[in-house]
């Protein structure tokens, strides 16, 4: 089908859109009272909002914020189920209950020392959503469900994104019997009132829900930087990830002439330099990081012998990470041969990217449209449980500003306001889709 | 006094070195069998000679080594005494016995996985000498004595030459209490014959001797690669520790643009490759290293916010040190500019530089010219004993070639003869300070 009869399709109708408009608000206050209240699970031991959170997936923290949600869900009407990953699901039925319903939601774990906006702004706006339905006894066409996703956070030997995951039918080898902070994925599953052994039933059909929607912090500085309220995410980037082994040779600080030398790190900072560089020198988006690096010996008064390093590039192209990645490897060769060290480089790690559609773009462009707001686009450089439902469904992200652009620490920041314009712009698009 | 009287002074007369043409060869196949004698003693379980050895200063390894050493010394006819240090000594006496006598030596512990050569090839060439004036019933003007230094590498705390240092009544506070492989430095040198509560009857008073000379493996590869047999040693560098702390901004590795990146690993790059720069940007044999590193957060997905370093210079000359430590701090202060970070560089240790008395490097290189080696002047770019003895007395050291420079290494080699020639120019430079 066309772009336009799509759109038909998803929203009903393009002139929808201004009925829309007359949708009760989400006030900034309201946003504020939910976060502080949800921000207590998990609040350093006599800390304040401004302290932050530790609410990691699975703990008893976590275990505690997801009560105050599911009851939150209840008082608003919903029906709440968990799947057998530990997934949330609030359903609300729409006039024609046979219609595959809206999805849209987010998680409410935390990193250890994290803020109280990452996860939980989608997650409590999803549920103000269906309360002000509830109250007002609005009825839409379609089925509404918010979603609480399970574990965003990496937890389990680095792996990201569990309850999503889970609920797309991505599952690794071997996975329920990682363990962590003591416990099984398995037991941990259990904990929040999962299934493991029953993970399978978690698993989401194609055509199972229209189209998934998920309201976030930028978590970046773009949007703060250009004083712009509503990012328009395009996309969820492609990550790769490549290992370096870098072999020079170890000798005697000392006694040894500089032009004689091998050291790994010398080639090392070549390297991690000539990332940046590839990284700047296109236009785009795209970003290139040296995040991890060891040296041995690593003592002060011995010549480097081995760096290992780990180096990530991202972008919404995979044909410009490869690019990069050629790039990569071509100065890696030339500064091996300058400092005479051995570089060998494998690609460790590939994430497809995940299109936001195109059609959802339009929406929530055109709902920040009705309401004054100002937006741009952008992709999402960092991952989301969207990624796992863009393999199932048409999937559209709403961004809100990061003050300084600070994610992942207890000075995450955004203004109440732009929260609240945030949940206004979900609630709309929600609406447009339900129709 | 100029320079041609204080050879004489030291020397007896100018026109001596002839005379010492005609002095026996110390054989390649002689220091062959001593090396490989020693080397037993702390080999690695079913090792051969190749594999080099772990006689770690005041161990079970390095006590069996110091009586395998003592008993060749008593075997050359010498007197031996431990000092309350743990240095041993094997003195012969002179023809003239009030005569301060001309001491020569190194030490034979060694650093963990380390080589057979560093400090043992001068130990046993002395200790061979004694060996043939006594075969021989040669007898000096001078006395001679024989000193095998205590745990010349760094075993307690970082602290190196132990025994020398003590020696030069250069002791540190607390010393006897630090702790290593469990005992305390006190028992460490009693285990090995020393009286630590008598600890400052091993200081040797100036005058006591009348020069020091110490044969030694290059430990680098100048005389190696230039394929010179003699290293005539101008003196021992000097060294300046700088710690330096970088304070860059900890981000996601994803949705920070790199323009707005304070990356601290990205300035510890460009201070690391400029360290290199500030070495070789002008003639000499200084050096500059980046040996440690360390990264905070050091995760992959996440930008560098915090960069420790060690960067370390060493030069003969102390104003060239000052001169690349203002550069470092001139390239320190725009890099930290150009990436918005904040570098704090302190200078974390000095250590003086000890210069060889010019008259001895005089004596060696007629010596190599007498047994027609070629010679060359270099600095030590390690640190020895010798650098202890020149506080006290005139010093001089013989260096000999390392093959591929490599030291502190079961890797660690040097040629038979280039050992016997080296054993031999130590032989003859010992006979004209003794007459």
């Amino acid at each position: 089908m066309n772009r336009r009869n799509f759109i038909g399709a998803l929203a009903g109708a393009a002139t929808g859109s201004l009925a829309a408009s007359a949708l009760p608000k989400i006030e900034a206050s309201t946003m504020q009272a939910q976060l502080e209240a949800l921000s207590v699970f998990g609040r350093p031991a006599g800390g304040t909002f401004q302290n932050g959170v530790s609410r990691v997936g699975y703990s008893d923290e976590d275990i505690a914020g997801r009560k105050f949600v599911m009851d939150l869900m209840r008082k608003a009407g919903a029906t709440v189920r968990i799947d057998t990953a530990g997934n949330i699901f609030a359903s609300r039925p729409g006039s024609e209950t046979s219609l595959p319903p809206v999805l849209f939601g987010s998680h409410i774990d935390s990193v250890p020392n994290g803020g109280n906006f990452d996860g939980d702004l989608g997650s409590l706006a999803s549920v103000e959503i269906l309360r002000i339905l509830n109250d007002r006894n609005i009825v839409t066409r379609r089925p509404l469900t918010a979603v609480i996703w399970a574990c965003e956070e990496a937890s389990f030997a680095g792996s990201a994104l569990n309850g999503s995951r889970i609920a797309a039918g991505i599952t690794k080898a071997d996975e329920l019997k990682q363990v962590w902070r003591g416990i099984t994925k398995a037991e941990a599953i259990r904990r929040i009132g999962g299934a493991p052994e029953r993970l399978e039933a978690a698993r989401i059909a194609k055509g199972a829900y229209h189209a998934y929607l998920e309201l976030h912090i930028e978590q970046g500085g773009t949007l703060a930087r250009e004083k712009v309220p509503v990012g328009v995410v395009e996309g969820i980037v492609s990550i790769d990830n490549y290992e370096v082994v870098i072999q020079g040779f170890s000798n005697h600080a000392g006694t040894t002439p500089m032009l004689d030398r091998q050291d790994a790190l010398i080639s090392a900072s070549h390297l991690t330099l000539a990332v940046r560089e590839i990284a700047i020198s296109e236009t785009g988006g795209q970003v290139g990081t040296v995040g991890h690096l060891e040296i041995l010996p690593n003592a002060t008064n011995v010549i480097p012998g081995e760096v290992r390093m780990h180096i990530e590039f991202r972008d919404l192209s995979s044909a410009k990470l490869d690019r990069m990645g050629e790039k990569l490897k071509a100065r890696a060769a030339v500064i091996a041969t300058d400092s005479r060290t051995e570089i060998r480089i494998t690609r460790a790690g590939h994430n497809e990217s995940a299109m936001a559609a195109t059609e959802i773009q339009r929406l929530i462009e055109s709902a920040a449209n009705r309401l004054r707001l100002d937006s741009r686009h952008l992709p999402s450089g960092a991952g989301h449980d969207a990624q796992m439902m863009a393999t199932l469904m048409p999937m559209g992200m709403i961004f809100v500003p990061s003050i300084g652009g600070i994610s992942h620490s207890p000075k995450e920041l955004s203004s109440w306001q732009d929260c609240a314009n945030g949940a206004n712009i979900l609630f709309e698009t929600v609406m447009d889709l339900a129709r």
